[in-house]
């Protein structure tokens, strides 16, 4: 009875949505347009960055995708983000990261205007996240629950392990679980014994990094894994923090690729449709 | 072995560095100063507010009450804020909850200037908290993790079931307790069985304001609690959350009156002098 939790037709739905909006903006003569910062160096963000380059013209969407060199200054970026804050034609702001060191990341994302920060980055979309008010929550953590959600599943008064509390995926994902009234427990590296919380979870969300960090003497047969990493093997191949082999030994288990990430790429064009309401309708400022 | 972990020896300690501080203060021309802002008509909260007024008495701490009538309206308190604000000779300013239902709490919340903020309650001192920058976080949940380590426990590594997620106290305890790299379960009122999960932590952080939530049958003889709650019985008495027969069943509890509550007081005060460095040293403000 196990099965995958593709996300390939959670992301289709998404897209069909989003493709209704930029339609009905385009009627309005607005050119819905997302803007991503890219500083080279980074072999990943690259390809991410043109990726969503390539999901963004299947949208309609124009995309600028604007590449620095390495050794770009901090005052630089600051000046192509006010720029970029500043211009009414431009909807969605991205910054790929990790930054070079030499850059402060706290500082310049503070710079992007909140309502346009699709990622949801900055300190007042992470607050709205935190709270559940009006903003641009981070596009994985909603990936996360939507996918669950989609294929059926509600953590309501269900046992929740997350393991992983970074500042992008795991920790605006643990909010989104507590207003869902999850019993959530939150492991981390210093966990001594995930397995001991494994076995007696609902359900399970890994975001971690690491590559095999769940394993199928860990897990148990009505366990249903959410698994947002997205590491590369020594071959190339991407993988998640979870053991391939898990799925054989749960209920059901987001695959990888083909699982969060299909779900995160799309649910960026949403939060790109979320930001221009934001903008243009006279909603309040999400701060 | 059982042992109430008392909070007046800690309380002692913190309103004597305190009052070190404010002797320093003094001897450079500068009175500590600390506003409440109190709207009538809910005992508890004087009962509050004037015990906090003896309490800063005795630090030779100047303490304003501003009492104003259960129909005040906003516009009128947002200008009393506004004031305190801007006086330089006031470093501190508390906003006794509840308010009255025609007053909108964010809002006025948000008035306050975060670093007079002693209560932790405007969005950037929550931000602070959550991700442990410079900042005044809120008394209650220093208090419980405070008391705690005074009594000699450290929840590295360990395992916290933390009951209650409110604005004031669990929010910003799971943080705190996040930071300290304990794996947190975090229960609420639709988790089905508390004791299956206190059972098994090694320490319970509890802060639903429901008296004998937690009871003999819950817990086990290795467990430590830390009791948040404040409850008042019909005959008019105060106990916590956790039911006080409990005390007999753990290794070691905090009582209550005089726990966490007593901490708490002498910990407003320690923000306030924090409060005082963040306007009067040239640090960087704390939003």
């Amino acid at each position: 009875m196990t099965k995958p939790m593709k996300g390939k037709e959670f992301a289709d739905s998404i897209r069909q949505d989003v493709l209704t909006q930029v339609e009905a903006w385009k009627a309005q003569g607005r050119e819905p347009r997302m803007a991503t910062i890219l500083i080279e160096g980074d072999p990943a963000s690259l390809y991410y960055a043109e990726a969503k380059g390539r999901a963004a013209d299947k949208l309609g969407i124009d995309y600028e995708l604007h590449k620095f060199p390495g050794n770009v200054t901090e005052e630089f970026l600051l000046n192509v983000l006010d720029k970029l804050n500043r211009d009414p034609d431009v909807h969605g702001i991205m910054l790929e990261l990790p930054l070079p060191k030499h850059l402060t990341k706290e500082r310049i994302i503070s710079a992007i205007d909140p309502r346009k920060d699709v990622d949801g980055l900055t300190a007042s979309n992470l607050l709205a996240t935190i709270n559940g008010t009006t903003g641009l929550y981070p596009a994985t953590p909603l990936a996360c629950l939507g996918l669950l959600k989609h294929h059926g599943y509600s953590v309501f008064a269900k046992h929740v392990v997350l393991i992983g509390i970074g500042e992008t995926v795991g920790k605006p994902l643990l909010h989104l679980l507590l207003r869902e009234k999850a019993t959530v427990t939150v492991c981390n590296s210093k966990t001594p014994d995930l397995a001991l919380h494994l076995k007696r979870a609902d359900y399970a969300f890994v975001a971690t990094g690491r590559k095999n960090l769940v394993t199928a003497e860990m897990v148990h047969e009505n366990l249903v894994i959410v698994d947002a990493g997205i590491n590369e093997t020594e071959d190339g191949s991407i993988v998640g923090d979870v053991a391939p082999d898990v799925l054989n030994h749960v209920a059901a288990m987001t695959p990888t690729p083909g699982g969060v990430g299909t779900v995160t790429t799309a649910q960026l064009f949403a939060n790109l449709m979320l930001a221009m309401k934001l903008q243009l309708n006279g909603q309040e400022e999400c701060s």
